[in-house]
């Protein structure tokens, strides 16, 4: 048999060894896998024998050793070619036939840490992504301000910067998914959520230059694009931490997500940080525009209508393993995310056997406040049918409720708004991983 | 004049009326903003008048609101065309006639925040980037174990995941100009230094899961790269950090930064950082091979040659105004990047007069150990030359060095690796920003 047959067939026989494994135990140690090891037949002795390497080398040497590889990349790089199916996806359940209001989901199962890549941030615009040409591209700051103002970006660009890890969530995520299975992956189910490092000028800044009126309670702050998208925003909540943003992720904002400016306000729902922003105007009252009357309201059990709901609460999903994967008997490790729009995370709970039973789970750092938490949890699964979710505790002292919870206090017919309900994923007795809403 | 030509000449104005301004003090307060504002004439009554929009509008609808914008992105999305300038670069003073054993660097002037974009991460190879296929790449752990390893990436990314901020800094970063100005901006001085935020598995799980030999003291790390990169490791120091990395800024690693996996040693020069990473050998002495030998060492003053430097010691730099850049007199934000291998930053001073007199920076948070941390410092520039540099002191008292410092320690001739001395620039009378070394 030849050195590379003897190293697959060892390769395979390790694997099985790895897939048997039943080791791991919830306190996570170096020697916990000491049994659960993919392991070289024979001693360190007779591996060096086989090798034609300077080094004793126990496996043949791999052909991109010995052929020259590709010239500089340099430029602007991009994945590799063997992570093409890691982008972005429209809806699988809500299909528009056109793609000017519409939205692309993240691959959440795909994007480890809490940074998310800004060619994989969500999208979603109400008429397609305007050219904006920075150079010409203006702020106008108006109405109640005895100074009104107009910025081009290289006036903004001299003010002092701010530079903070904030999470980015449609108030939409997960509304096709409230009471029965609609969506496979979790791309699918929760994808309208990003994380991003932004870069810009506290909103509070430029109203203080522009004499804003202190009677002045709202502003409406209004995109250059096609749909004319604008927000009423009331400004007691917002001016501690609300700001005009020009950078995500260590670059400029990409045209999709408000290239050269948008309004970035932490916590709150994605579609008041206005992007491509042109304009903001001073009031004292909210200007009850179509997306804030007719569009984006909860409804409530009594039949009425919620406007202005604002703050995503606090929330978590399992995103690996996640919808559509297949698992092994053995370790698998439980990860995911946990955000809130109204502080830090402060705990996230994983339960294995569909809520019966919940277990702490390990949050990694950093914890930042209105930011993407990523938790992890040692799971040894036995086989068996088994029922995995996560539920999120934030700096408040909320707990992500049930959607039984959320019952209670809102009506949930149709597409609801503001899904923030503990997400179960099912296990089926040979590992596969499936929706487990309802 | 119409009314397109009278908000030209009113931001024209403004624009005259910021450049004049010299408002800014130390202690920036919002208010303080107030003398330099960029106003439109008249009050805001006036301007309703002028608008065509639904709401008063005192500038003409732009362009951007009255067409169709563009399609849904999806997929992966890339940078806006007006951004296309924003690229790595391969190094202006060493130029290379291949670009199989070359650099290209980040720029730095142009990546705020702490994350570098994982497509301007900047790029090192010694014999051009392989083309591996993950489905059949494996790493091999042998040596002084006791349980020899063969393992795919299934079998990796199947342990628990650790994910850290890291930077990323080549050894060489730097060396063209010590004594004298031989590169104009900061993308050509500094730009061998990036920051991700790196997911993996820990070094430690798999030595200890490979039974290690209590005797082993050192491993040596190689590449599947064409050049057969690999370096000699002292196992005491890195084992608490050490990372198998296959994955930065919440995707796989790019192919030109090691995919599908590299070593991440925290702190480190980045050559140590094995790319392509395919073998692990453990040993009781380091194996002296030519990268060691006759490259990556250090010139010492009694004319030996010192080895094994591997830690980047404290280092910070100016990143904005820098070299090639042209200011205007009043407020400028100084901003830039601090560093250290050995620890947290723990201070960033700031000099205007060429380091006769300092004065603390602000720190943007997160501040992480061994990752880059932003400092920001609001200068009021009054016209007339001035010489601005920064100064890091790290978590363990270390104080960034003047490079006449460095001298009395090492001898500086050619080029020489690890040069993390204080960096001025040159601000002449009229703005000019030069490189201000020597």
């Amino acid at each position: 048999m030849k050195e590379s047959e003897k190293m697959q067939a060892i390769v395979a026989a390790s694997q099985k060894e790895l897939q048997a494994s039943t080791s791991m135990s919830q306190e996570v140690t170096r020697r916990s896998f000491l049994r659960q090891t993919v392991a070289l037949a024979g001693g360190a002795g007779t591996l060096g024998m086989a090798s034609t390497a300077v080094l004793a080398d126990p496996l043949p040497i791999p052909a991109s050793n010995q052929i020259m590889g590709a010239p500089l990349v340099a430029a602007y790089g991009m994945p590799s070619k063997y992570e093409a199916n890691v982008i972005r996806r429209r809806s699988d359940v809500l299909v528009n036939k056109q793609t000017l209001s519409d939205w692309s989901m993240t691959p959440l199962q795909s994007t480890p840490g809490i940074v998310t890549p800004n060619g994989l941030f969500y999208e979603r615009h109400h008429n397609g992504v305007p050219d904006i040409n920075p150079d010409t591209h203006k702020l106008v700051v108006h109405g109640m301000v005895s100074k009104p103002l107009v910025l081009t970006m290289s006036d903004l660009m001299r003010y002092p910067t701010v530079t903070k890890f904030y999470f980015m969530e449609c108030s939409g995520n997960g509304l096709t998914d409230w009471l029965k299975p609609a969506s496979k992956t979790v791309q699918q189910t929760h994808g309208l959520l990003s994380c991003a490092q932004w870069t810009g000028v506290p909103l509070s800044w430029v109203l203080d230059e522009a004499g804003i009126d202190p009677k002045a309670t709202w502003i409406v702050a209004e995109g250059a694009d096609a749909s004319g998208h604008l927000r009423s925003l009331p400004l007691d909540r917002i001016i501690d931490e609300a700001m005009l943003a020009y950078a995500m992720n260590g670059e400029m904002l990409r045209s999709e997500n408000g290239f050269p400016l948008r309004l970035m306000i932490p916590g709150w729902e994605g579609n008041v940080s206005i992007k491509w922003l042109r304009r903001i105007k001073a009031g004292t009252e909210p200007w009850h525009v179509r997306g804030e009357t007719a569009r984006y309201t909860d409804p409530m059990p009594d039949g009425k209508w919620r406007k202005f709901s604002f703050e995503m609460e606090a929330k978590s999903v399992i995103t690996n393993p996640s919808g559509s994967m297949k698992i092994k008997p053995g370790y698998n490790e439980i990860t995911g995310f946990a955000w809130s729009g109204k502080g830090k995370i402060a705990a996230v709970d994983v339960s294995v056997d569909g809520g019966k039973n919940w277990q702490q789970a390990r949050l990694e750092e950093p914890v930042i406040d209105k930011c993407l938490t990523r938790f992890n949890f040692n799971w040894n699964w036995q086989g068996g049918p088994a029922v995995i979710a996560s539920r999120a505790v934030d700096s408040t002292g909320y707990v992500q409720p049930t959607v039984d919870d959320i019952k209670k206090v809102r009506a949930i017919t149709g597409f609801v708004q503001h899904h923030n309900g503990i997400f179960p994923w099912n296990v089926s007795a040979n590992g596969e991983v499936t929706n487990g809403i309802g």
